[in-house]
């Protein structure tokens, strides 16, 4: 783990089901030593956070979507819920402010504690495959 | 780890650096026990697979962008390289055809044996945030 998010998301009960129902500001804090790995990231910029959804239940292969039980059951494959086999989570933030290895971010939807694992620069558009060439 | 890919990229320097350089057809080979998970997924959709990329070097912190040692050092976090602390892959793809548990996918720039660790429904266009609502 590269380090874990500060969120006032207590629990999954107060996190929205999709990032576009907005989560509030987090605080991303990583390990001192990955400064280097953090150097280019600005103010501004948009990025994709992989999180470690550590409270998922990895043994869920099918789940209610939106958590409506009169909803059919649907392949978790096909779907953003936090219990899967592996349970990682894709978020697309924007960089607020940038402190030593801590980032303030917007629209944050992992729980607090949650472990970061990746960082990188986001996909482009569906369509245009415009991935940043970097 | 759920399965892995067959490709006929032998090795990474085979690989295109950003998917939108066109990577083959590949196959992605998911444990027959996950067939309740992937049962939504459909021939013709857009997925995101997350693939860890074990032949990363997980030393890097920086690097130079499209392997160009004329371009200066970048933070991997600003990048996609698959050489970064935790080397996961993310890899936007369309399904084609779908045996079982095996998907035949596009562009999909991973080399033969790189295992899978998630299949996600796709983040959708930045700015609209229209994320698949399943």
């Amino acid at each position: 783990m590269l380090g874990h998010v500060s969120s006032p998301l207590a629990d999954r009960s107060e996190a929205p089901r999709q990032g576009d129902e907005g989560g509030p500001e987090a605080v991303v804090r990583l390990d001192p030593d990955l400064a280097p790995a953090l150097a280019d990231v600005s103010v501004g910029d948009e990025v994709l956070l992989i999180t470690w959804l550590d409270r998922g239940d990895r043994s869920v292969l099918r789940v209610h979507p939106r958590n409506d039980t009169s909803a059919p059951l649907t392949g978790v494959f096909s779907t953003r819920s936090p219990d899967r086999p592996n349970p990682l989570g894709l978020h697309q933030v924007r960089v607020l402010a940038i402190e030593g290895t801590e980032l303030r971010v917007s629209d944050l939807e992992a729980v607090d504690g949650t472990p970061i694992v990746d960082i990188k620069s986001t996909l482009g558009p569906i369509g245009s495959r415009c991935h940043d060439r970097r």
